[in-house]
C-alpha cells in the first residue's frame, strides 16, 4: 500500500436550523462562509486552502456525520479501496460534487462503527490569511483534529495506526494493578499534535471536533462575545490549556447541542524519532494543565454517529475501561 | 473635613516561613523584593512607586494583617485622628520607619473590625516599569485593591463612603421579596474600577488582595508555571473574566493558604457623574462573566484578622444574607 | 479658584468626507458611532460614558478643531470664565447643546493660540464596556491624551500647570551648553501618564489626538486591517513603544490627513509626591524605547489649528530650539 | 532516490567570545543551553526534541558556519552521498559526535557555495515544552529557516526543489520589461511556510538564521528587554509582519554582528496541492505588510559562508539583479 492520509480535513454535523446555525459559526465564531444551499453550510477557516472544514447539514436531530480525510493523490483512492474490500467494511465511491466543493471521494464506514470519506480534489477557494479585514470572533484558522469515544480504544487505536499510518504523539493509560491500560490515542498524520484523538468511552460516538483559533486572545475573546450576547449557555468547558498536547482549549455547544473545540497553541511533531508522551489518566495536569476539572457533562454527552449506508444511528456500546478520572463525579 | 485618602496602597499576610513565601511571591509571582528583614519581606510591583505594596510578617499562623490607605498630605493623619476620635475607634499614632519604608502613620481599627493604616510618606524605590529583564512570571505591577468580609455590608460599605469618601463604582444585590438588599460594593478612590471590595459573609474576614498582573497573557503564564512547578494545588479559581469590574483574574492561595488575586484590564473611572453597575447575585455572568462558578471553598474560606492593640484574632459573626449565589454548593 | 479640571475628554477634527471618515474610524479602527448629523459624526469608544470623544465636522480642509475638558461640577464654567476674564483671553459661554451631546460650555482661546472648551455635562450613552460582540479594529476605549506644537513651550507647559493644575508626569529637555531647556511636556489631570502632551515646534499646530486601543494585540491588528485593505498609506509610524510614558503606539493619518495615534499600555500616575521623569531629547530610546526613528515627516506635519471667533487659521510661528533629535533627517 | 530532508534543523554561527554570546543568546533571548564546552555553545529551543537548533564556535571572525538538515532515516545518508558524488561536490562522511550531539553525518558543499550536513541521529534532550518555568525574553521555540543570498538565484532554488525535493511556499519576482524574474524563494520540507529562503543578493552570503518566538508577545518583549539592557544597538529591523510568510518578525545582530530573526505567526503549509504565492518585489506590503521600509544595512550585509574542506570564506559575487525594492537606498 502507498497511499497518503494528509489530514483530517473536515467534519460534518447535523444541524435543525442553518439561519441559527449561521449565526453562531459564521457571526460569532468566525467561520468563513464559502457556500451554502437549502440543505448545507459549507464553511472553512481563515487558513484553509479546502473548499470546507464543517459541513453544516439541516437534520431532524444534532450528531455527527462523517469525518473527510484529504488524501495525497487520487490514485491513493484505488488504494483506499483495496483496503476497505480486504477489511470487509462497508465502502462506496461518490463521483466528484457528491459532496460539493469535493472531487472523487471514497465513502468507509470504519470498523468501530465511524463513516469517512477520503477525497483528494477539492474546489479551489480564496485564501483568506490575509484578509485580516475579514477576521472576527475566534478567527477559525483551520480544522486541527476530530475526537472519537470507543470502547475498542486499543483495538481502534492501532487500526488507524496500522492501516492508515497515523503516528502516535501522546497517550493516556488508566493504570490498573500497576498495568498500563490504553485509555486515549493522540495520533497525527499532519506535523502537529495530532489529526485525530480516541478516548475510551461507550461508543462509536462523536465527541467534538476541534478549530485553531488564531491565538489565546481571539480564544477569550469569543468567550467575551457569548457572555456579551447571552450566549453563556454555549460555554461547555475552559477556557485552559490541556496538559495533552499543550494546546490553550474552550469546549463549546452549538444552538443544537453539537460539541466543538476551539484550540491554539499545541507544537510541530516533525521529528523522525519521536517518542510518545505518557500520561496518566488521574495526573491532575493531563486534561487541564492548571488542575481544573473538566464538568460531569463533557463526559457524559457526546453525538451520535451514523451508518452510511442506512442513515441509522450507530448502535452505542458501554465502555469498560473508567470513562473519566476518579476526581470527576 | 479635608484629608484626601490617595489609594489602598498595601497589604500585610502572616505567613510562617519566608523563605518558601519568597520563593512564591518573588521567584515565581514576579513581585519586587524591595528589602527584607528576619521577619519580613517587603514586596512592590514593577509599577510601584511605593516601599512595598505587600508586607509579609513571619507568624506562627497565616492571616491578614492591616491594609494601607495613602493619602494626599502629612497633615491628613491629624485629620484622620480627629475622625478616629470622634467614632471612638482604637487608633495610635506611629513614627517614621515603625513599618519599614513607610512615615509616621496612623493605626486604626475600622468600625467593622479590620485593622487599617494611614500613611503619606514612603521611602523612596528605583521605578521598575522599564527594567523589563525583571520582567517575570505573571509581572506583578502594582496593588489593585482588596476584599473584605462582613455580615455588615451596608453599615461597613456606608462608612467608607461617608467618612472616607471612597465612591461606588458597582454593587451586587441580593434580591429578597423583590427588593434589593446591599451584598457587595467596589468602592474606589484611585481612578479605576476600586481600591475596596467590600463583600457579605461571615466576617470581619480577609478575602484578598489583589495585585495587577501586567497582561491577560502574563496571568495566565503563571498559572502554566505554577503547573510546571507541581503546584497546581496553589491555583483555586480562574482563570476568568470577572462580569464586575470587567477584569481578567485568577485566584491562587500562598504556601501558608492565604488568597491572593491576579487581576487585570477593568477601566479607568474618572467621570464625575458616575451612575454605579448593578449586578443581581444571581446574574450567572456577574462572578465569572463566562458562566463557570466559583468553587464553594472560595465561598467558604477566608483568612482572619487581628486587632491591631491586642494581636488577638477577631471574632467572626455569621452573614445574615445568602453568602454565594444559590446555584453554588 | 476652585475648579477642577477632570481629564481631557474630546477632540475636533475636520474632514472633507464623512462617509469616508466613517468608514475610517468606525468600520476600520472601531470607534463607536454615537451620533451623526448632516455635518458632524459624533464617536466615542467602548469604555467611554461621555457623549463623544472624537467629532469629526464636516468643512472645506482637514485641521483641528477644539479640545473639550471635562470639569468637575457647572459651577467650574464661572470660576474658568473668570480665569478668562482676568487673562484677557477670548472666551464666549455657550448653551446646553451648542455642541451636540455636550451641557453649557465655555469656550476659550489659551495665550498660545488652541481652541478649547470646558463643560461638565454630557449626554448619557450605553456603556459598551462588556458589549464584546461590538468589539472590532483597533477596539478603541477612550481618548487619552492631544499633543500640542508650539515655540512657547516652557509658558504653554507653565500655564497648563499653573493655571489649569496640570502635572507634570514626564518631560524632554533639549541640551545645550550643558544646560536642560524644556523641550517637551506630558501634563495630566486624570491618573495616567497625560492628559496634555506639548512639545516644541513651529505652532500653534495640533500634533494628534491620541485614543486608547484594548490591547497590543487590537493595536497591532489594526495595522494588518489597513493591510488587508490596501490602505498601508495611513500608517505613519510604528507599532512600537515609546520611551516617555512607556506606552505601545501606532501613528496613522485619516483620508484627509488628520494625525491620530492609538496608544497602549501606559501607567497609572496616582502618587501624591510623582517625582517627574527626564529625558534627553537625543536619547535614542526617547521617542521609540527600541531605537528606530520617526520619519521626518512625522515631525515636519502638523494640522493647523483655528480661532473660535474668526474661523482663521492661526498664524504659525517657527520653533527657538531645535524641533527633532539630531538623528532624524 | 528515496531519502527524506525532514526538516533545517540547525545553523551554526562564529563567534569571538563565549561568554557574550550565552549572556545574549541564553540570557536575553531564551534559548536553552543544551551543553557547552571551551569552544562551543550548544542551544535549543524550548520545543526542540533535537540536541541543538544552533551552535556557537569559537573564532577569531564572526560569520556563519554550516547548515544542518535531518534526514528521515540513517540510509538517507548513503542516498545523499550518491547525489554529491554525481554531482560532484565536495562531501565527507563524518562518524557520531564529529559535531557534538549528533550521529553520523555527510557534509556537503552545495553548489552554490554553502556548507551543509545531513543526519539522522541527535543525542536525547529533555523536552522543555511545559517547563514555563524555564521560558523567558523571546522564549525561543525551535529553529524555524534560513536565509541564503546569491546570484544565482534560479539555479539554486532549482536545486534545492529538484534535488532536495523542496517545494515552494512563496516566491518574490523582479519584473524586468514585463516578464518576471525570480528574485526570491521560499522553500519548505516540514509542514510550514519555509525551511529554506533564497534571495537574490551578492553572495554566497548567509542572510540570518530564523528562530520561531513562542508569541507575538515574546517577540515584542525581547525588544523590551534589549532596551532595558542599553542594547537597542542590536535591534536592527522590527517588529513588525511580513507580507511573505506572514510571519510577525523581529531581526537582531548578536554581540559578533551576526543576524538573527526572532518569527513566530506563518501558517500550516500540507495541502497536497499547494499553489505558490507570488509577491511583486516591489509590493510595498512584500516585505513588510504594514508598508514600512527595511533599512539599507539590512540588504548591505551579511554573513561570509566557508568552505568545509579548507576553511576559507567562499569568494562573494555580485548580484545581477536588483538586490532591493527601488524604494530602499
Amino acid at each position: 500500500m502507498s497511499f497518503q492520509v494528509v489530514r483530517t480535513s473536515h467534519a460534518e454535523y447535523f444541524v435543525t436550523d442553518l439561519s441559527r446555525a449561521r449565526a453562531f459559526y459564521v457571526d460569532t465564531l468566525g467561520f468563513v462562509l464559502t457556500s451554502e444551499d437549502e440543505e448545507h453550510l459549507y464553511l472553512r477557516g481563515l487558513e484553509d486552502r479546502v473548499h470546507h472544514n464543517l459541513v453544516l447539514t439541516l437534520a431532524d436531530h444534532a450528531g455527527a456525520g462523517h469525518v473527510g480525510f484529504r488524501v495525497a493523490s487520487p490514485a491513493d483512492l484505488d488504494e483506499l479501496e483495496t483496503l476497505a474490500q480486504h477489511q470487509g467494511l462497508f465502502h462506496q465511491r461518490v463521483r466528484d460534487n457528491t459532496e460539493f466543493g469535493v472531487g472523487d471521494a471514497l465513502r468507509v464506514q470504519d470498523p468501530f462503527g465511524f463513516p469517512i470519506e477520503f477525497f483528494y480534489e477539492t474546489r479551489a477557494v480564496p485564501w483568506m490569511l490575509q484578509a485580516y479585514d475579514a477576521y472576527h470572533g475566534a478567527a477559525v484558522m483551520r480544522l486541527d483534529h476530530v475526537n472519537y469515544l470507543t470502547p475498542d480504544i486499543g483495538a481502534c487505536a492501532a487500526w488507524y495506526q496500522e492501516k492508515l499510518q497515523f503516528q502516535l504523539s501522546e497517550y493516556t493509560v488508566s493504570v490498573e494493578n500497576g498495568r498500563d491500560r490504553l485509555w486515549g490515542a493522540w495520533l497525527r498524520r499532519k506535523q502537529t499534535s495530532h489529526d485525530l484523538a480516541i478516548a475510551n468511552g461507550a461508543g462509536p460516538r462523536f465527541h467534538h471536533a476541534s478549530f485553531i483559533a488564531e491565538s489565546q486572545a481571539t480564544l477569550l475573546r469569543v468567550a467575551d462575545i457569548l457572555a456579551a450576547k447571552g450566549a453563556v449557555n454555549h460555554i461547555e468547558r475552559g477556557p485552559g490549556r490541556h496538559g495533552t498536547t499543550n494546546a490553550f482549549f474552550l469546549y463549546l455547544r452549538d444552538p443544537d447541542g453539537n460539541r466543538i473545540e476551539l484550540f491554539t497553541g499545541d507544537y510541530l511533531a516533525v521529528e523522525p524519532d519521536w517518542q510518545p508522551v505518557r500520561w496518566d489518566l488521574n495526573d491532575p495536569r493531563r486534561a487541564t494543565f492548571w488542575g481544573a476539572e473538566a464538568p460531569s457533562r463533557w463526559f457524559n454527552e457526546a453525538m451520535n454517529v451514523y451508518h452510511w449506508d442506512t442513515g441509522e444511528a450507530m448502535a452505542v456500546r458501554a465502555a469498560t475501561l473508567p470513562d473519566r478520572p476518579d476526581s470527576v463525579d
